[in-house]
């Protein structure tokens, strides 16, 4: 048995930046160190190649009646910049004081490594498990799975399997684990406006035209009402009404609103409808301004009426909201609002639907819930139990992992996701770390999830 | 007597931009040129050092009770960029159907040199002319003109003329000549919102902070009423009814609505409370946002919430507005505008007073004009009808020229300003030009202005 955090440290000195195409041999090594550490388990290792990234899908095979679990993770990573605010390089991986740190520690090798290690323990000691195993790892996560939606569709029958397990989102602390139970989906807009033909000296024609920035401030501040609702009329429809049970499970997360406003730094949150800033997040839609620009930017002044202005607008969705009919909403309501002096130009950008899953035994857990889906999620309830000394959590979280539900949708598969990393992970920023302590546990987690799956 | 058109070409050729630092040669070369030729007129030259850019000063002297009229003009040109734009390069001056094209052609080496060939013809005709003379050329007039009010304060006894004449403004055409007679004031702000101490991820938590771009929106957008009017209480307390007599000659200006929406390539005009945009441009205060950032600015989306925002905000301002005083109504309305979600920094820019002037015999002609600025007024009125054909329009202009208040605040000096290119000219822009017969006939009426000054 290889030791998960060398391999995890192996992982990490591969700069596999996605978003980078000077990042290829980075791609290329974190594939094939993975291939090789699966090969080496039994598996059948297949890289699937995609218009951009190929997915590396190892299979382990069986009898038609086994379960088969799906395990889900991403071999790419965030950039690593601004590289100046790292304490130990973001590629050479180090541990200190119990953490693991380095570019992709904790999203997603360390979390990935959790699962790939549980599966090969539990196949040493149990070679012939009756349970059939898919890793399905993509390399585009980072940049939106541009070629994901296609590569399921070709590969539905090598996914025809039971549920789906992974380790892509958060958990409150590294003793606190977290069963994500739903996620928001996303759409992205891009707007321009065009003022005057070409940027204008505001001295010689200040006073005659609608400056472009102006109009495009009066645009987004309409999709506000002054109470903080999102002002595009229908965009609430479709928000399904919290169960009881997902506000009881919140009550149990035990954070301090206080330690939140201070790790983001803000004196006073700005929360819809007076929700906890914790309940805000998960449960309702959100609206924001991801970049906006126009004009002189430099230093001192330029005293132009730039002829275009431009805004990057994303909303997180909520059950049961659909990401194409509220996109269309936005689209519609921005062209009624835009004032006659400057054209509007909206390219719509990715989007993915919200997705939510019941554990067994709740108000709206499906009837028809799959019996090994259901006994998965009771065998990682007792396993997170017994390992970290605390029943897990059944929290939705704010992030958008769009793939999850594309699983849904094209294969009928549920995911179970367990948080095997925290807020102060830092993914996506510098010093991002994997809790050595929580990564371990994770482990055996896992393993005991595996056992239960194989009747063990 | 020297080729005024070849001495124009010749000042071309040096890149003095003074924004650019690497533009020394330039800046020292466009200098020593006209040095030179003032010191072949006779002129006793003198460069004065500043903490940036020197300035020309060149002094006929004569007996105290002459005359002595201040010639104003600028060295320094704007950067040439988008160099691609240019039918022929930027400096390397080209004679094209009667148009001389290069940077500074127009603004301000051409219409500068207008007054200096006028004045080396003059002297020729009349070396003993009982006329003093001072030329005033600065190198910092594109940059805001930083070291001018303390170069005036320190020259103020050699500056002590009677008026000044300069042609830095705009004609509505070759053949129909503008005295301005006002030019807007202005101020300038940048604004910087802080939310959030980090870029935070808008799926983990959207939601819970108030997006420092959607503050800044309802900021910028809360600096307009929705009928266009400038809401900042107290804004317009200070501004002059226009003039009778000004908005007759503004009926003189015969051009059309719809040629100028054509040249600005808008659809309809944006202009306040009916107001024709000829009148709107020249007798309105006005607001605009030059520049505003924040955020991912790049291809494809980054799902964040940016940490800060930032927007330029500049205002043209009209006879009596206060500068300072309207610097300050705006931060204080910004202010307590500001929600409390968010930190609000304010760095006041460059400002500068509006200026105002009247011909002789107008309702508001100071009963006390100097005779001398009266008879220049008057000689300039008639040399340009005899050359122009036409009697001059005596216009306002919508651009700010700070250094001319200055000059009225420090040495108690009036400005004539013989508008000498138009907007075809494309100051500040690609393939800017001078019109070569306008120019000629300028020369011809500074020749008769200074004639008649000097009583001959």
């Amino acid at each position: 048995m290889f030791d998960p955090v060398e391999a995890v440290k192996e992982l990490v000195r591969f700069p596999s930046v996605s978003t980078d195409s000077s990042s290829h041999e980075g791609m290329e090594g974190a594939r094939r160190s993975l291939g090789t550490l699966l090969t080496g388990m039994g598996f059948e290792v297949e890289v699937v190649e995609t218009p951009l990234h190929p997915v590396l899908l190892a299979s382990r095979g069986g009898e038609p009646d086994w379960p088969h679990v799906i395990i889900y993770g991403h071999y790419d990573v965030q950039p690593a910049d601004p590289l100046e605010l790292w304490d130990s390089p973001a590629f050479e991986p180090e541990v200190r004081e119990g953490f693991l740190f380095g570019r992709g520690t904790a999203d997603n090798k360390g979390p990935l490594m959790v699962h790939i290690a549980a599966v090969a323990r539990f196949l040493e000691k149990h070679p012939d498990a009756p349970l059939r195993i898919t890793f399905l790892i993509e390399g585009e996560e980072e940049i939106g799975s541009p070629s994901f939606g296609g590569f399921l569709e070709r590969y539905k029958d090598r996914l025809a399997g039971d549920f789906v397990l992974l380790s892509d989102t958060q958990s409150p602390s590294p003793e606190q684990i977290t069963i994500t139970t739903g996620l928001r989906g996303i759409i992205c807009l891009d707007v321009e406006l065009t003022g005057p033909k070409m940027d204008l000296h505001s001295g010689v024609h200040g006073g005659v035209v609608l400056n472009p920035i102006h109009a495009l401030c009066g645009l987004c501040n309409s999709l506000y009402t002054p109470e903080g609702h999102i002002n595009v009329p229908g965009f609430y429809d479709d928000v399904l009404p919290v169960y009881e049970w997902e506000r009881e499970e919140l009550q149990r997360l035990g954070l301090e609103e206080s330690d939140y406003s201070d790790f983001l730094g803000v004196s006073r949150f700005h929360a819809p409808e007076d929700a906890s800033p914790f309940a805000a997040i998960r449960f309702h839609p959100s609206l924001d301004f991801n970049g906006i620009w126009g004009g002189y930017q430099g230093e001192g002044s330029k005293t132009v009426i730039p002829s275009k202005a431009f805004v990057k607008i994303s909303c997180r969705l909520v059950p049961d909201q659909k990401p194409i009919a509220i996109q269309k909403l936005f689209i519609e309501t921005l062209q009624k609002r835009c004032p006659p002096q400057v054209s509007l130009n909206i390219i719509p950008g990715h989007s993915g639907a919200p997705y939510l899953v019941a554990p067994p035994d709740k108000p709206n857990t499906p009837k028809d819930q799959s019996p090994i889906l259901a006994k998965a999620f009771k065998a990682a309830d007792q396993a997170i139990e017994e390992v970290y000394g605390k029943r897990p959590l059944y929290l939705r979280e704010g992030g958008s992992i769009p793939i999850i539900a594309d699983l849904k949708k094209v294969l009928g598969l549920d995911s179970i996701m367990l948080g095997m990393c925290t807020q102060e992970s830092n993914i996506h920023a510098p010093n991002e770390n994997l809790h050595l302590g929580m990564f371990q546990n994770g482990i055996n987690a896992s393993e005991k999830i595996l056992n239960t799956l194989a009747g063990l």
